[in-house]
């Protein structure tokens, strides 16, 4: 066997042959340093012809209304989207697998189906659509982030991915993961690190944070992530995307490669990320009406239901301002006065959200996410002797610090976790429901506002200056969750918080990491949050809250 | 600390001290030995006063609508299924818990709710409604057969309780389970055993055998009975009544008292039983229309969908003759040929069923059921010194025959059985896709139709003459199961079957177990088979075979 630093050189070097000469840009990091360019989408912008500048500006539902009137081909659409996922690639390290031959092949192929039938495929017809590494492609490799898995393909397609080619979509690119996907950034041994688009000297986030490193440099109009424990929310959070947690059930995962496979107490989940919100609902929309629950034993039987909410209705909102234990930085303490402000001022009611076990749902989520002591990883990684990440031993020390056992539970202690999930799921519904006795009309309320990450992220290798706490919690639930961007850091605004009193280490730590320049410009995204499985309504209320803050003064 | 035998002798002698005086029979069971019956619910029939027997024989649909009528009080229909159940419980010992004063006294204020607004409660108005002892109510032990649990009361009401009493049910009686719930037959040190109702020298099935062999005795027109291994379906099947096993998340469970709460791959749930097909939908459908999706975190939010199958449209079936492992005994194999026919008569299409992965549907189910080695049942008979039951040292023998560890798994191990089911799942679903390739017009069956057990039962104390191979399949896929009464042994017509080598011992053992005589006249059911969470039709074609049924020649 080759040893493993042999493996990543053949394999990142794989990866960058599969983009043709013609534009690869060896001094791309060097050309946009001299320029004191840090956005790499603005960048890309800047270098690439008008005609491609414009395509890779629309999104998913516009390219097939073009695609539709006849303004564009399919492979117009797929040229400019390769050509500018190549270079974002080379700028932000955001792919590990790249097809573009294969995708502008079949962008021709659609191209003449459109021809010869005048009929679209479906609702993807020509889209460009990436994928996070785990899903399984004919032919290509699934990774994960471990050098030991390079040369594995996987014997099946994902369903998910068999239903969007049925409706069209063109694949061409499967975007880079942390070694495991157990991480809020992306970084492995066997890819390297990946870059946020928006400011290259910030993390991407994780563990989709390919996905939305791509997606915001406008390489990709959309794609799907997995969220285990806020893998779609905190990249989409960090570069001002938008991004769907789906419930367990809602969408496919079968024959979705992942960590931890059978661990279903807190199952991790497949969803989209996209720079435009109706993007998220035509995804969802499709791939429900695909009626997956035929061939996914764990997709439940709801059919696509229209969240009979108008604009002019009504709605009631909990804002959940901070945990109790983090409290977020002053850019998104203000993001959710600025949405409360606008919500009332649309005739919307807000309540304020303070869930008393906070701390108990943290608790319990990393004793499911630590159950095997990170056995599994380590064998894995072993079989390459890859070093042991230090995401790894980070972890493993979070769990001995809480009196974990430094070896995997038993099942017995498994079921003991699961029982405890299960009372914080009844709480946290009668907690939803107890919200009756707030709002003027005795109904309960429709969502919940509150923070994703408790700052606008952080510069690469900080990753140890953050904090799951406001995404984790709805993975434990398994509620639905829209992340929406609203604002950005605004030095002048956002000064930092002097009265605040930390409450706790972890908190300090956040308060201390603060600085309003360093953040400057950043982009600011909050969750909309409704219950298990309401996907629908998730969706037409973020966009209803997004209708209100476009008319902000 | 009293000794478990004192324990024992108290929880009996105060389970019939709630019986009032006048409706004590000391000699009831001499009394059906000299009369020559072994039917429990015959001979009530025939020493219960007239107008008891005519509201007893109705069942809660019809109940409701002579309270509606007003040609029946609620606390007449009340006083005569207690008197009922009273001497039900002296013959069958299906009874833990007995509260008829309570009830009598709930039952006149309904009376007077109804006299003074014209208004019903709900659907279940003024219907004495049984409960299997898992189901906690105030003030009231649940012991679920553990001698150390006497005098435990659960500090929460379960939901379903709530609901169903919020809609004008009336409790009066909790129903005897075997210890733990974890058996076929229903016995336990702490209740003894109960019988059949249709023929005492038989088992009631298990584990809701309490709740079968009162129903059956017409005792109690509707309960609900809990179902992880065919706890329902058995019983059921013994006794020649209706059950619904419905799908995990369709029937609230929270607060329902269980064994190895947090064991989450197999999930017990909870139905009802019930001498009458559209009593099942009655109870479904309101349980449905309770949104108890908005209490009960488990519990799916999907309303009500009225299957919209005709009586004259074309339906498709799957008939699974026998699981190549245990061959039915003739009476349940006439039982299938005959529904074949009436239904291909009615212009149904019927195609073979044969899953080619049966033994490893049993196999995987039995890990999970053994996965903690017994401890935690052990544990508990620990707390009283009562005596390990015959049930756990078989079912020990089983797992560690089978190559078990002789200890409880590891959560890793745990994992790998989960991802067994998730293939098993899919597997099943895929074979259930292919059935389009066999029938005439394309589309795959719309249900199942197949053995419950493969005899009409078993004498007691020879449950080890029967294997659940027929109902755990459903338990391990989540799926939608309906009982239905089909026909009964006879002796003439289910002559033993001399052709069928047996193919292995389980199945020699139950073809040496075939006597037509000692079987005669005991009830034949079958089972309905739908998809996850597919109870609305599931109930509707129950229905629709049964109508073709009754035009059998």
């Amino acid at each position: 066997m080759q040893h493993w630093t042999t493996i990543v050189a053949e394999k990142r070097a794989r990866t960058l042959s599969r983009i043709p000469n013609e534009w690869m840009h060896p001094n791309i990091i060097q050309d946009m340093a001299e320029k004191n360019v840090k956005n790499a989408c603005k960048y890309l912008d800047g270098i690439l012809p008008v005609d491609e500048v414009n395509i890779t500006s629309l999104d998913a539902t516009a390219l097939v209304e073009n695609i539709a009137s006849k303004k564009l081909t399919s492979y117009q659409i797929c040229y400019a989207f390769c050509h500018r996922a190549a270079l974002a690639h080379q700028i932000l390290n955001c792919c590990i697998e790249i097809f573009f031959e294969e995708a502008l092949e079949r962008a021709k192929q659609l191209d003449a189906y459109y021809a010869s039938t005048g009929k679209l495929k479906g609702p993807l017809h020509g889209v460009p659509f990436s994928l996070k590494d785990q899903v399984n492609l004919p032919n290509i490799e699934t990774t994960i982030g471990y050098v030991s898995k390079v040369g594995q393909k996987a014997d099946k397609m994902s369903l998910l991915a068999k239903l969007l080619h049925e409706q069209g979509a063109i694949f061409f690119v499967k975007t880079a993961v942390p070694t495991a996907m157990l991480a809020s950034e992306t970084v492995s041994t066997l890819h390297g690190r990946t870059l946020n688009a928006v400011n290259t000297s910030f993390s991407s986030g994780g563990s989709s944070g390919g996905e939305g490193s791509l997606i915001a440099a406008k390489g990709s109009p959309l794609g799907v992530g997995t969220d285990i424990g806020g893998s779609i929310r905190i990249p989409a959070a960090f570069q001002g995307l938008y991004g769907l947690r789906p419930s367990h059930g809602r969408v496919p995962y079968m024959d979705v490669t992942n960590s931890y496979e059978g661990q279903e107490l807190i199952s991790s989940v497949i969803g989209p990320m996209s720079s435009s919100l109706r993007d998220l609902e035509l995804f969802t929309k499709l791939v429900v009406d695909c009626e997956s629950w035929r061939y996914d034993p764990d997709v439940v039987p709801i059919p696509w239901r229209n969240f009979d909410g108008q604009q002019t209705q009504k709605l009631r909102f909990g804002i959940m301002t901070w945990d109790g234990m983090v409290l977020p930085h002053p850019p998104i303490l203000r993001a959710l006065e600025e949405t409360r402000k606008v919500l009332i001022h649309h005739g919307h009611e807000v309540v304020e959200w303070n869930f008393p076990h906070s701390e108990e749902l943290i608790d319990v989520a990393e004793q499911v996410y630590g159950a095997d002591f990170f056995n599994e990883v380590e064998e894995i990684l072993n079989e390459s002797e890859e070093p042991v990440s230090d995401y790894m031993q980070l972890a493993r020390n979070n769990i001995l610090a809480k009196g974990g056992l430094g070896k995997p539970l038993s099942v017995r202690q498994w079921w003991e976790v699961s029982l405890k999930i299960r009372k914080l799921k009844q709480q946290y519904l009668e907690h939803w429901r107890d919200t009756a006795n707030q709002t003027s009309d005795g109904k309960p309320i429709d969502s919940i506002i509150c923070p994703v990450w408790p700052s606008a992220g952080f510069h690469d290798r900080e990753v140890e200056h953050g904090c799951e706490n406001y995404t984790m919690p709805f993975n434990l639930l398994d509620y639905s969750c829209v992340v929406l961007p609203i604002t950005e850091v605004d030095e002048m605004k956002d000064k930092p918080n002097q009265a605040h009193l930390a409450k706790n280490a972890s908190d300090k730590k956040m308060q201390d990491f603060y600085d309003a320049k360093k953040f400057g410009k950043m982009p600011v995204c909050l969750q909309i949050v409704c219950k298990r499985l309401e996907e629908e309504k998730c969706l037409a209320i973020a966009s209803i809250v997004e209708s209100c803050l476009s008319t902000m003064p």
